[in-house]
């Protein structure tokens, strides 16, 4: 690869012909005339009457300002998806910049096939018009609820990222990716545009960026519109990229130019696949990409009360905004809508003119019927070894140590052995450190860098590895998320404390799911997304303060009820029976929490599947109460805090003859929640006769104890709920001291449960003489200068 | 501002004498000493004796692969520091890179100043070694601990943001900012090189970037080590800088290379800063950057056990795992540490040579003593107007209609007028969406990129403005940190949604925050970060579900109560009094809650003022138990759930004869804590006054229901509180809709009185069966065609 050939403004002779441009530009002038006319209109759609104020929508909202750039984007793309019968998707970046999208699905009549009430007609145009931003209407947005989206865009900077996901193990398949120049400021922006060192010109298909300077965000220029023209070919060809840049406002200049260099993009993309398909050269190319530098606005008002508004901030959402009480204002629009021609577009019927019908691609060919943009409708269900086969052998519970997520790691290495074109395995720069090294034995990690003869010494990188790595967890949540609106299926495991990072990505992506899931039945379901949250809270040994935070559960739990799941599995074949179920699941999220350090094992494989099936149970093996009422209940969740409320039995049971203990242990987090909240919630019945209703149970969490108590809190017996958790106290320490300084160790529950059980108020008390000695005694072993890390390995369950 | 000036490899005449580069090389022999010793050492400090396996720490924990690049650079910032009297802070980017750091501060006496147990002889020097990585001890990043730091680098991505928030309104400031080549890949950290845009060369200070190329993150090579040469420049050319190359392994060449390359780049930024401030040339420069491409783990081991080390991946943390049980690599580690000669660099006592300490600069300008990097030393008060001269006259409780945040904002500008050195806002191309647009009355935007004409109509962009916007909320949270780190005031303006974006960094400021606070009396308290949530999720009515999203309270309440706060106020004048006295404060996180949107106003400024200050109180006006036990209490937080909760309240006045109301709002949420719990939790006595300890409590709360719980599990009355909140239900609604979906709306709210109240389980019957009308009319109002929104702005209290 070399940059010698310096980036190209695009001026070789004209490919497209007279006529051709003409019509092509008509049907932007289509597409600008229904973004307008959703902004604008409830009544007279086809200006077949002089516009008068009670046409007007009572409330002016939606964004105008990027819309033109994306139509005429649109309507070039589809002259080469017919043109070479090619396989697009488009992707939306920019805010708000639905109205674009929406007039083309509405003109390739995909929009009226699944909203029959919109059809392509006078009646159906109003109909579109006015459920445009009107309440329970039709968002401003590229919302789950737009044909040919798999990308909303309420919040910026994923554009770049789910392009890429989409395109992943889709060779024939190509993203359109429009960047908003406002988005490209955002940092899960910048970063994606590295996406290019890991596609494979083979194996995957392309994406082909498109960055839209059009100058301005809500009210301000953006940066890339403001540095000069060679710093921004710079960077761009820092980034990897062949700029090709489309300048100027005269509609047609423009066309010629756009249309000459979406030729050359696409040839040069043929041509990379070409070379790499037929002639085995894996070198990285430098993909092409387009910068379309179009006013803010464009073909809308100049100016408007004496301000600029076309080329300018002042576009960004409606243009002119008192139409209906400003006689003149009212002229502007008039002006600016009549500007396209309607009569020459739409047929007396209302519906689109037979040439502009012809522009567009056909069938699924269409941008907004692309099938991959639904993504359910092509997902093959994953080809699954028996998960029976990787369990680990548990002769007596808590008896062995074993890293849970080095046994799942063989588990999904040979998930992705069956699996080699539909499943990828994501994690930033930790699929090691979280030891799931097992996959590299049937793939190594994507990278198309370049390579040092020393990688072969344990480097695991290969231009078709599947296990995607790189330094962002933005940018892998993107692909992944992608990758599975696409169809696929994938997991992704991070550090527990980071996964914060993606906090915000996750919200959004579970609103999505929502939305698709109930309410629209067109979308078919989709792969989940995995989350496996790893390296704990618990076991930060060196890491310290900034690697402990459960805290990502709190805002998994605020998420819809029918898309979130959250696992704890307590040990390693429990893992293998969550990370099974959750591979076949489709349409949620879920959240497993398992870490990679050794833990004790508690249950063989038959007692783990039973366990994990209902999602909650009792030990009976640690429990003293031999199905009678017990005198307290001690329930956990998560490796660690299970392990530890396990101590506090075996020493309950040691110190306190004749306590009847109930043991109980959590790995469906939501099975907390009431049956009448959560569709995996217990029954109040079935609560309470784990639970009781009116025994203290001591309750050892992995995350913050305020989350139990908040999915607790209607249950009968809740007063009675006695939580330890996380309480944010933690430096670098060993594991059992950090247990101890927030109180989730053996010796603290152990003194709780003493506390809670009025029998052993006084013949507790030598007991709890002892626990406090211990903890004195463990504290100080712990401080003592000179000692070692005492370890938690020290400790067995005995029988 | 040019690009033909290609980037320069350094290679003038050697600004070192001999005898100098050689005092500078042992210098750097002495950190990489003190930092190999960190990692493996328990005894036998300075090698006196044959090293034994006994001398090796039994764990052996600690990152290596960083440090001597970062020493490195050390050095030579304090050769020019020495030479030049520079103010000189220094930001560790690279994760882990704490044993560099410490071995300069170490060296320096800064740290042995600070922790004299750590003393600069052989005990010290054995304690200083013991305690790292070691339980309770020294974390192996540059934690709250170490002197001279301002960045954690826990979590990867925010050095350059935290840089430039460092040196802005500090104009003799340089902030050497290391960027490790594994944090350039995330996004945050991607975006922020765009912060150059931002810097004013006259008024702020510089930031000097260092990108450390060492190849390699945990077990992966980096993307820009792994892209040609000729990229990686036109990458960095592209974010705005003219980047220096000192590449090699060779420590004579490189100690000559990089003392150049230093000279010529604080010889650029002096002579920027000069034409800026002498000649008033405010073209934004090009500044310059180094890139340090240096071997990971350089000086370490090349080959361990037949694998490559130095210059690898294997070299990321400890270069040779077991030399207390391999007699050959105990062999290696010996030769390694000898190989410093340890003999030449430290006393008999133990402590550093003379000729060492001559190159450390002297008193508050060694970089471990640089008092802005413990900036409460340098913090200066705001000089504050006083914020009742902005109060809005309220005659009457929810009459009239005003956007708070417009309000707020008039406050604001004021405060920066008053503090044009010491003050910015903050914000993602907001500020005039959420109308605080009066700040600009006193400062515009800051702008250093490319200005246009059209920018004189309402651009407000200028080189000194003191807004600070760029649509990345990475990018701003980032600068605030630095910058309030340093000891200035800052206020961060952002939608709610989107606040999830920085939930991760506000963890890890929080951290920060705690430790600083609780544990490190030598740390001077450092303003409070302040952040305006607003754009609320219950006013995105053209929005749509995307900004529905009120959960960032919950991340926060998980944080310590020593260190956070959030404040709910429901009109203007209450969020006056919380802005005012949110900005006196040190050491918090304040969270604001409040919209931009017009809403009702309630309370004058005295009662406002009062009832802030007690945070939670009786609103006598509204209630109609007038002093005696109530039968219901209807509670609140927010503004719009405050509003609904009086309008509840006044369809139960008119319509429940008799029922005796209390109408409690909350201001300050942790005031439901008991205060056990929190510093501002209520006690139970005080709790029990306001919601009585069996009445039904009817709770109508802005965020997410579950949060009261979580916050008043453990009150008397806990069972008797009925929350409402948003229940993740939404589109584009109008807000009257939006409420009723999530039945935050009166009419719910009333009929859950009603339900509750047993006294109006009969005679409420017909009420409810009215409201439950009043629900359909109003959802078929809101769903039926054509009728423009319903607003909620018709509706007062009628006294």
């Amino acid at each position: 690869m070399t940059l010698s050939q310096p980036p190209v403004q695009v001026t070789q002779d004209p490919p497209l012909g007279d006529e051709e441009l003409q019509a092509m530009h008509a049907y932007w002038r289509a597409c600008n005339y229904l973004a307008a006319g959703m902004i604008y209109l409830r009544a007279n759609p086809l200006l077949r009457e002089p516009l008068q104020a009670d046409h007007f929508k009572r409330r002016l909202l939606g964004h105008w300002g990027s819309d033109p750039g994306q139509s005429f984007t649109l309507v070039h793309l589809n002259r080469l998806i017919r043109q070479r019968d090619l396989n697009v998707m488009f992707i939306s970046g920019p805010g708000h910049g639905a109205p674009a999208t929406l007039a083309h699905a509405y003109l390739e009549g995909r929009y009226s096939e699944i909203y029959p009430d919109r059809a392509q007609d006078e009646a159906g145009m109003q109909r579109f018009f006015r459920l445009f931003s009107f309440p329970g209407g039709i968002g401003s947005h590229c919302t789950p609820e737009t044909p040919g989206s798999i990308h909303e865009g309420g919040e910026l900077g994923y554009s770049l990222s789910h392009g890429y996901g989409a395109v992943f193990d889709n060779p024939d398949l190509v993203a359109a990716v429009m960047v908003g120049d406002g988005e490209a400021e955002t940092g899960p922006l910048a970063t994606s545009w590295h996406s290019n060192k890991f596609l494979n010109p083979v194996r995957d298909g392309a994406v082909l960026p498109i960055l839209h300077l059009n100058g301005y965000k809500i009210a301000n220029p953006t940066i890339l519109a403001r540095i000069p023209r060679e710093e921004l070919e710079a960077l761009l060809t820092g980034y990897g990229h062949r700029p090709y840049f489309v300048e100027g406002d005269e509609p047609q200049a423009m066309h010629r130019a756009m249309a000459a260099t979406m030729d050359r993009c696409f040839d040069e993309i043929a041509a990379i696949q070409r070379r790499a398909r037929e002639e085995g050269n894996l070198e990285r190319p430098r993909w092409p990409m387009i910068v379309l530098r179009s006013p803010k606005g464009w073909t809308g008002p100049r100016m408007v009360d004496g301000h600029r508004v076309e080329g300018y901030w002042r576009a960004h959402q409606v243009p002119v905004a008192d139409p209906a009480t400003n006689p003149a204002n009212l002229k502007v629009v008039e002006t600016w809508l009549r500007g396209y021609r309607p009569e020459e577009l739409f047929d007396e019927k209302g519906a689109p003119m037979p040439f502009l019908r012809a522009l567009a691609p056909e069938g699924d060919r269409r941008i907004s019927a692309n099938p991959h943009a639904n993504g359910g409708l092509l997902c093959k269900a994953l080809d699954m070894p028996d998960f029976r086969d990787y369990a680990v052998q548990v002769k007596a519970p808590a008896a062995t140590y074993l890293s849970p997520t080095a046994v799942l790691g063989t588990f999904l290495r040979d998930v992705m052995a069956r699996n080699m074109n539909n499943f990828r395995l994501f994690g930033p720069d930790e699929t090691a450190s979280n030891k799931l090294t097992a996959v590299y034995e049937v793939s190594p990690k994507t990278w198309m860098a370049e390579t040092l003869p020393v990688d072969e010494d344990g480097g695991e990188l290969a231009h078709d590895g599947r296990v995607m790595e790189m330094l962002s967890e933005h940018t892998l949540e993107g692909w992944l998320e992608g990758y599975v609106l696409t169809g696929r299926h994938g997991f992704f495991a991070t550090y527990e404390a980071f996964v914060h990072v993606i906090d915000s990505m996750f919200n959004q992506h579970a609103k999505w799911l929502e939305k698709a899931k109930l309410e629209l039945s067109w979308r078919a379901p989709i792969p989940s997304l995995n989350l496996l949250i790893t390296s704990l809270v618990w076991r930060q040994d060196h890491n310290g303060f900034t690697h402990q935070d459960p805290g990502f559960l709190d805002v998994v739990c605020n998420k819809s009820p029918e898309v979130v799941r959250v696992y704890l599995p307590p040990d390693a074949n429990c893992l293998l029976s969550v990370a099974d179920h959750c591979l076949r699941t489709r349409d949620y999220v879920n959240v497993i929490v398992a870490d990679k350090q050794p833990h004790l094992q508690y249950l063989d494989l038959d007692s783990a599947i039973k366990h994990c099936t209902k999602g909650i149970g009792i030990w009976e093996w640690a429990s003293t109460d031999h199905g009678s009422e017990p005198d307290v209940v001690i329930a956990c969740a998560g490796d660690v805090a299970t392990m530890e409320a396990l101590a506090a039995v075996q020493i309950l049971k040691e110190r306190c003859e004749g306590l009847k203990i109930r043991f109980v242990n959590v790995v469906d987090l939501f099975r907390l929640m009431p049956d009448t909240d959560h569709p995996h919630g217990l029954s109040d019945r079935d609560f309470d006769s784990l639970f009781t209703t009116d025994k203290p149970v001591i309750f050892n969490f992995h995350s913050y104890a305020t989350l139990v108590h908040k999915l607790t809190y209607r249950r009968r017996n809740h007063e009675n709920i006695h939580v330890h958790g996380y309480q944010e106290k933690g430096s670098i320490n060993t594991p059992f001291e950090l247990a101890m300084v927030n109180q989730i160790d053996r010796f603290h529950l152990a003194i709780d449960a003493i506390d809670r059980v009025p029998a052993l108020q006084s013949r507790g008390a030598h007991v709890k003489e002892w626990l406090r000695d211990q903890i004195i005694v463990h504290m100080d072993h712990a401080h003592a200068e000179g000692i070692d890390r005492e370890d938690i390995r020290d400790w067995t369950w005995s029988a």
